[in-house]
């Protein structure tokens, strides 16, 4: 495991350069057709980076799920070896469309977007698909993606990896650094790898109080679409970003990085 | 609040009487246009029940699903005077399919279907859609309905109700009679509810072994349709089913109205 | 024959319960999903009963369709040891939406729709599906779903069967009670059956008169959705709703039942 | 009236001239932008033919649905001065894709074409469609089109007109020449319009015997499109299309080219 | 190659006889079903015309690009003997839809109709469809329904002919009459076989200046539908449609009809 | 023009550091919400890169096409400072499916992706969206999508720039260095801008012959997707690919952003 560890260091000396798709070696975009053919005849998993681009509150910038995934997964690719495809920019977030800067996908768009991608994958032989997703809203759709032509993809397995849902992350990182201020969107966690992978991106305020309605009941008055800056008014879901910092945002790379490299070890 | 409990008890000397409609003068089906029109004048909330017709593995029934939310609504409705609408008792269960007796709908129909019946209430006034569900794979693609058309639906509430995600419930039912064994899919909880609803068309083994995998980590070999019985070869999901007794599916019920019917107060 | 018309009496002897599910040891939704498998093995055949909300003029209830259907396929499983799938209580009702209560789905939803229910049928080894229909605008978008996949369905049988069209009960019940006042929509044929099945919820006046329009020629000026509230005012189609009473909806119940039975012989 | 009847005589004396749109004044197709701006300032009435390319059977052709459609749109066109909309022709004929040289649309497809074709003209200020159809099957696609955007199309006028139901060609042609042996498929009154239309297309065996199934009830067996084949085994439904001749074509012709003339009157 | 000239000639003696189906003994509309099976056993080509009815600006008709193609494809299949489809009389012109007369379908609508025709034909046995399209907007739609079912029409070869761009064509009429005047809509060469086909429909000009705007690079201030009115004020694309005469007319059908002709063979 | 010649030169003094866009201050991605905000306030522009994942014949990379758009772009974006949205990898390849590596999304799936992305920037106040496409197949479907929803996007212009298609480009790359052996799939265009923003990712064979077919008429034979590796077998059309170096890869890419960025002034 020690060498794992090493090569992570290794990676996140300049973190910006895992955002550098000319740096990786096992994107499938930088293979010819013949060579993702030799590829398939020893391994037939690969990545895909799946993220969004939506507003995250007041300061933090709307890249922030498909940076956070592409970056992982570029990561996770060249530490594993599994081919990476390229990552997909966009998903399903309609519900931030009532803020400037979010480029939202419909259900029904996703749903074939996704069926359209892993049809191409299986029709050459991809067996294993390793989503690494940065946008929590983007889980139920792939799925139902997936159940959309349930037949039709029965001969494949899916790794669904919202990289923040990790159990050495979730120790080491939230529980010891935000706690009960995670929250749900724009969470110092996201917002941290960001900065991370983005210097210079972004500079958090000093403090930040989220402005959020109370909800007594998560099965009442439950958020939909175009109630959502309703409920959260800057955008926010009871996450305080401010504590966020690049250097939390490193470890946390690492940390997450490390955890899913040894789930496809 | 006595009386609300006087009024489930009362409800509940036959359960089996809650699944007749014709019993319930609160139904949208047993008004005439002009008596919707009115009671429009006063309140403008409706319950949608949406369920299921699935498999449940060995034993139990396959509609326990739009059963339980169909009986639970009928009661909430009749409770508090709020107009129910006719059950939807097909939902979206492509994982299912594998096995006998399951009806189910792809997701992108779903998705259409919801947003017809929305846009329906929408147009007639309905300003509160309050949605009891019995399926847990409905809340994604019924979300995404409401996404999917956002801006249509922008001024209307909406509260999707997990009927078995209650505080009271979680605490006095499932936490006492099943804590682990309550699992996720042909749960005792569920399953005492309709046996409660539908007396005498289950009889529980004396005990039983749910043969599912182990899964180290629920982000990694995700469960998706087409595995589905690979992962679940009986169709149960870490669930012991086997505990389940009319009895407490009354107590179940009683709960679960009681929690609704003041959420709705 | 003797025996079948008995068993009919009986059941009609307190027609409200036909509505309550509970009652019936041949709802799909009352069996395992091993059940079913055994069912399958000695009967391919299955009743689906399908119906709508909607609006039936100034008194009729807006359920009067998908009540008739439930009540006479629940009555012919029954009857006739055939199972009987849930009912659908949404139908293609797109030209009543003008009228409070009415939930319609689009012509090509209802046809997504009956096309996934038909599909899961079939995976199961379903070979004749039995349509118990109460809303005539149904069957089109039915036959179409059948048309938009036909060579899917090539090997199974289906019986489009709308109740209310039945010889005995046009001879016996339509042509006896009611003649010319039949008309289209909220007839008193079914108006009365609903009054049979749901005692108590309608109270007919003392006598009627419809307000449509004069229309010389089926094939101009034709009704079309967004016309219909101005072709037919008050929600009724050239039908006297008041002269529907109960007993005479137990004998047309107890008619189409019958004939029903026969047909399924 | 004469005049009407005398017009309609010229018309006829060379009726395979009708099927030749460079000869109509009135067709959308020969007249320019301008020119239909300033019919639509006087007029905003428009007729399209609809019909089908399907199998007829052993010796009728397979464009008898849009070349009867067409040939009388166009003379109603001349006769009138109602503009005539190009014919559309292809129909909703999926049950007849098991017979060579049909060529079918989905009901989906069907339904997506005609809402198109409908808003361009409305969107220019036509107020009244006169569909002349030639196909029975296009009937339920075409008024679902109109029912899954009710909304958009309030403001029109529709008069769908199937050229074969009509009183005084039902009287004066079906009755009196073919009475029972009309049939539903490969009609004689229709394959008649076809040989008057395209004279020489067809020559007519001196006796022909419908090898139809015995249905006894409609309700129960009815026809689906996989089955078609199976049900009517060369393709024609109990209709004796040997009786047909290019005499009685141009009869019906006449008159029902006279009735639809009187019905825009 | 003289005897099709000379038969090229023959048929252009009167050529609005060419618009008319019922002269074509080659059009499948004017076969029985089993003659078209008949002639699947010789010949598995079929022609397919497509159009579109759309403005062509202030004096050509909105016919052209369907007249074009069906009188030009009727004439091809005359000489050639290869069967020829009902013209498609209506295509994607959504960018035409400002003006009057503009009958068009969505990209969507089309895809979805050419895979239901191209999956008729294959069905039958048709291995090579020869399209003949006279509106240049169906190309891109066209050939992405081809894109949109790849897998199912692999085994059919396709030839795709937009009836203008052939080379002698472009060099003895559209070089030598109209040259940099040609333009791309409403163009002399398609206005004058118009003429020829539909004679006396259309009186030109004296002289025309077409009102366009100048755009200096085709990347850049690209034509979207939305905008082609304020592009082209009056619908004509740099074409100076006034040069068109019947004369010329005839002389590019006879060039365009022999180099396909050429092109079958 | 001075200064914006040696901005471009410093720029591509590193070709590959135009790959990250964590290096781009002009991305949206790298933008708060209330960043794109202020933005919008004084530019209502936006640059969208498109491209493609799919092969390129035997030794160029999968991801030429959106490496390409996307260096382009970005490069563009940081030298006029008009906002820059994230790449859209995934295009309209049906047709190169049958060789490994290929991603593809269907036509109709593109529509929708494309309709959803421009109605977002539509609502939050873009009125200009720049496309910069790499992929020649995505030319149809992006402009079906405007088509689609035409009146939706009627306030908006677009400029659908083929980086290729550059008069500049044109005439000092494209005709200097490879005249007619540029093609069109796998052109050493192309290939050497991929060469410099990926070095060190392909090395080119000494000499290379194309094996397509010889095709006579480009209105037969026609390339459809199921065609093309029949038609090219190793996946290239008439391209010489062996030409392309790095060197000329900084020349085109220079000469592109300079014409590109003067289109924008």
């Amino acid at each position: 495991m020690k060498s794992l560890i090493e090569n992570i260091d290794l990676l996140l000396e300049k973190p910006s350069e895992l955002m550098n798709p000319a740096n990786n070696k096992h994107c499938l975009a930088n293979l010819s057709s013949p060579q993702v053919a030799d590829y398939l005849k020893k391994d037939q998993r690969i990545i895909l980076p799946i993220g969004s681009t939506e507003q995250h509150g007041p300061v933090p910038i709307t890249g922030i799920d498909h940076i956070s995934a592409t970056g992982i997964a570029y990561a996770v690719s060249q530490l594993t070896g599994v081919l990476c495809a390229p990552p997909l920019n966009y998903g399903m977030a309609m519900h931030h469309l009532g803020f400037p800067g979010t480029m939202a996908l419909r259900p029904t768009t996703y749903i074939n977007l996704i069926c359209d991608l892993v049809s191409s994958l299986k029709r050459h032989g991809f067996r294993q698909l390793v989503i690494i997703n940065g946008h929590g809203g983007n889980k139920g759709p792939f799925l139902n993606a997936l159940a959309e032509r349930g037949d039709e993809f029965a001969d494949m397995d899916f790794s669904f990896i919202n990289w923040w849902v990790m159990p050495g992350l979730e120790k080491n990182i939230i529980k010891k650094y935000f706690a009960e201020k995670e929250g749900y969107h724009a969470t110092p966690t996201e917002v941290s790898v960001a900065m991370a992978l983005v210097p210079g991106s972004m500079v958090m305020p000093a403090s930040y109080k989220c402005p959020q309605q109370e909800v007594s009941n998560e099965n009442v008055g439950w958020v939909i679409p175009a109630k959502f800056r309703e409920y959260y008014p800057d955008g926010v879901m009871r996450a305080d970003f401010s504590l966020s910092t690049e250097a939390i945002g490193r470890e946390a790379l690492k940390q997450s990085i490390l955890e899913i490299c040894e789930l496809l070890a």
